[in-house]
């Protein structure tokens, strides 16, 4: 394990995320969807929450999740706003206009742990939104990709320690390797 | 300004970054593809080299360029096993089957500076690849995004600085904003 900042004494606090992709649109949205998804497990999130068209990306990723393992949830909801609005815990969005995220992050810290739900939209999420969540976070800004957002602020909150995590029951494992491609096939069920 | 290890006295080296992408294949990725471009102009890239065929990414990325500034540029190469050799600075491949990411990164800031060539794939890369370049680095073992595998790379390697990047010659500017969403349009060329 090698957390980023185990020099400076700061744990990153226990926050269990979950992810709400809004504007989730049929086909055109698919594979971004999908790499939402992979990146929320990834990234040490529990689950991805889609609304919107029901598709072929709840199948992709929970085909991968089978092979990888891990806990990883992906749902679909109907109704986003109820969803948001009976949420108990944090509630983040992030945005390109949101406040830095250094600034956001200082905030989420001093709140210590809990459930926190990352809303992320496709391109113009309802303008509700900004008023419903407890933060409007940035992930710099300019436009760039909601892919991108996601992963960095997971890795920020988690400080790098997500990537150390290990997934239950996976079948297919990799070993890290200088030049090579190490893929082992786990029986230790 | 607020780097992040700015306590610890570790100062970002500096990394000059082009992003080569491979496997850019017709429309099917051009999504992709632009988010890869707007993500390595974000996080502090310079420059997108992508292979393949010519579409609309290159325009895309350009026009976002014209309204939010900067100097990123993207280019078309027909021969990127020729680039490769040829790339006189540093080069990593960015691949789930790399070395640990802190690890890497660890090998990067001993040479100091310099010339960083960062390859990405579409799906599968050239087993070629795995020998032709320096460091083949992960961002977790997992399958996710080559999206968020540059994001995350980028944001460590500059440890966060590059979101605090100005762009030349911007005609927009975001002011970030706890609720709201504050454009400013800037005429000060």
């Amino acid at each position: 394990m090698k957390p980023r900042d185990s020099a400076s004494g700061v744990v990153p606090q226990k926050f269990s995320v979950t992810v709400l992709r809004l504007g989730h649109r049929l086909v055109r949205d698919e594979r971004i969807s999908t790499h939402i998804g992979l990146v929320s497990r990834a990234f040490g999130a529990k689950k991805l929450v889609l609304t919107g068209a029901d598709d072929h990306t709840l199948d992709s990723i929970n085909r991968l999740s089978q092979s990888w393992g891990g806990e990883f949830e992906v749902v679909y909801i109907k109704n986003w706003r109820e969803f948001v609005r009976n949420w108990k815990g944090i509630k983040v969005h992030l945005t390109m206009y949101g406040e830095k995220l250094d600034t956001g992050l200082e905030k989420l810290r001093r709140k210590g742990a809990g459930e926190l739900l990352l809303i992320i939209g496709a391109e113009k999420v309802p303008a509700e939104i900004y008023s419903s969540v407890d933060h409007n976070i940035s992930v710099g800004n300019q436009p760039h990709s909601e892919v991108a957002a996601l992963a960095v602020f997971l890795d920020r909150l988690f400080m790098g320690e997500e990537l150390y995590n290990t997934f239950s029951k996976a079948r297919l494992r990799i070993k890290p390797s200088l030049r090579s491609k190490k893929v082992e096939f786990v029986n230790e069920n």
